[in-house]
């Protein structure tokens, strides 16, 4: 039984064979005659939630053939009513493979054992690994390949997103740099640097100094809205602008992964300048997720 | 791109094709070979709940061969959250269609603007286009046509469906008669009669006097709760009720476009009296708007 | 028209019917060519929430090749906004087929007249048809037959699932022992035994002794949290657990319709020990409620 939890557990071979078949199939969307998942339904269990996230995976389903099940789960975190265990035993005995979106990677984990059907992390707090798809996805349609291209992540170092970049980066290879207050890096740097590779500075122009790709993600992501202001106040010089775009030496890919807040950790204009990049980032998120499932089953 | 946005849009020759679609649809119902919508979604993106307007879309969509994805977007409402410029220009790239439903009709045309993809109005504060297509069709069913009859709307003239009433008879060029409190009479009108076609009144009877067909809606509409005891005082005398039948000196159709508050807007006696045209005008919600779509689509 | 609202209102031949074409549905699941809800729309009305009904019931109808449609209908009590009758004749002209879960059995029968579409009882506070024909089909599989089994309900006597259990023994014949604090033994029964086949008794050793099978349900429903210490005092003897099983001198099936409570109704160890019987009848679930609508489709 295969599942897609984490991009750890995959060989950069078989990323790269999910996103030449997130291509393919994005090349041919409407063809009617594929229908891998013909008779099949799958569960979108999510205890947050998310119009892009849903709207794709249900998208996506239903044009690979099966049916998309929407489940709002608020119950999905650990230790409140049934245990995920019997609801995992449950679902796998009906539903032929789960899209979970919550909070600790561990629930992820427990249902993907106990349900035995294929799971997808759909976001946890740890990681974002179908974003991180569409993303890389996106950067090998604009700019040919992935491996050789500089990313400066800009903004909140320690979130899920540049976990993401971070663990992208390992995989493949390409130069990674994290712009972010110090004590927003990347918790399991404990402030060091990680490599020659992967470079972290709480200075947004070295950062980009060079970078082929800037990318952002909201300040203050959803379940954050009491520390909103404070946040925005660290983060203040941690924006993607023109003067960040004139620091690469550059045309830099501009990218972000929605939603936007204008001139918070993106300038309006620039957001504007880039939409066709940051439109069809958002919708890679449908193929890359359908090119997942399709390896998932081997079809 | 075609939209469904307003009657003003529309020739009264392309009003008349899809009310000629729609019959034939209804006649064809369960033929499982006409597949339009194979392999879309279509998402239906409601800013108010509603159990009619949603399961007539939903049913109407699976039907043609689609599947309906249901959103409930509080945040559709301007000002709020993400803009829905962007809202609009993720979406558009995902799904295939879109039917909205909420308050200002500006954020129907923003969205319909900016996803680039068919957009239906189901339901804005300003009209409700998709209601009174299910209502020219059940009179065309039970009348034979709509050109040479007269229409009395009794009950709130400031509201869409006397909004919709009026883009109705302009098109269709049928007479109108609105009987309401002189302080609930169409907007546009301020307080002065539209054309000899199109009449206002505060008198229930004058308005019914010869009228083909007797309409009237809810006094209270979603939102209004706290105003409805005030409403219901306001509105006492624009019931319909056999006295209202009588004033006709006709067998007028008596229509409701549901919920129906017994006692309130009509009788209980008259609305089991006529329960027969009154449901089949729900049941064209669902013609009506397949023939919309149809018709988006050249299909 | 055929409906599903009662074990009462069906002979047992029709009930073994049922359950014999749910047998035959779950050996050929994957079957994609018998499709008997093509085009087809059914609604699931759920005035209480559930996720395992709701997904037997949407991944059942989407395997007989229909498309389910989830409403929410919180209304769906009596007294509160339109009318059952109302809704019911709406529904009927759009849906083709209702699966209902709600308080009132009266809103149950209420809906299934007026609508005229195929009903389905999903649960009401009366009974849980659709539980008991997974239960019974579950019996099937593992001992051979229903007719000539014993089986121990251990728990809330006064409950649907014992109503349900009364309903089956009466149709099927087999012996069924209710242990329940005396105060929560069936309404109907005044206290007094019902016949020599269906035995009362407060004490659970004595229900479980010569038993084929020991059933138990949460002793907490939905809707009753704030009787949850009190209820759990009374029931404390009311347990399956080891000891319950050595009781029937037996190698019993251990049945739990879940969601199950940890040593409250159930032990942990006794639950894990008979984890395959008790996720093969959540699983049938699915498989009898596709026995269920082929049956009223005669498809």
């Amino acid at each position: 039984m295969k599942h897609f939890l984490s991009l750890e557990n995959h060989s950069v071979e078989d990323l790269e064979a999910i996103l030449d078949r997130a291509a393919q199939l994005k090349s041919e969307r409407k063809r009617t005659d594929f229908r891998p998942l013909d008779r099949q339904t799958w569960g979108l269990l999510f205890a947050k939630s998310s119009t892009r996230t849903r709207v794709s995976f249900e998208v996506g389903i239903h044009e690979l053939g099966g049916c998309p099940l929407f489940l709002n789960m608020a119950d999905l975190q650990s230790g409140r009513g049934e245990p995920i265990s019997d609801t995992a035993r449950v679902l796998g005995r009906m539903i032929d493979g789960a899209v979970i979106r919550t909070y600790e990677q561990q629930d992820l984990l427990e249902f993907a054992n106990r349900s035995r059907i294929p799971t997808i992390n759909a976001l946890t707090d740890q990681e974002h690994p179908c974003q991180i798809m569409a993303d890389l996805l996106t950067i090998r349609e604009k700019l040919g390949t992935v491996r050789e291209q500089t990313v400066a992540f800009v903004g909140d170092g320690a979130g899920n997103m540049a976990a993401s970049w971070i663990a992208a980066a390992k995989k493949f290879g390409f130069g990674l740099r994290i712009a972010a207050p110090r004590d927003f890096w990347p918790k399991q740097t404990d402030g060091r640097p990680l490599s020659d590779q992967i470079i972290l500075t709480s200075d947004t122009a070295e950062a980009a100094r060079g970078a082929d790709v800037l990318y952002t993600d909201v300040w203050v992501s959803m379940g954050m809205e009491a520390e909103a202001e404070e946040r925005e106040e660290r983060f203040r010089r941690y924006q993607i602008n023109r003067e960040t775009i004139a620091a690469t030496g550059k045309s830099p890919l501009v990218m972000h992964c929605l939603p936007a807040y204008r001139d918070k950790e993106i300038s309006e204009e620039t957001l504007e300048d880039h939409q066709q990049t940051i439109f069809d980032q958002a919708e890679n998120r449908l193929h890359a997720q359908k090119g997942v499932i399709c390896w998932l089953l081997n079809a």
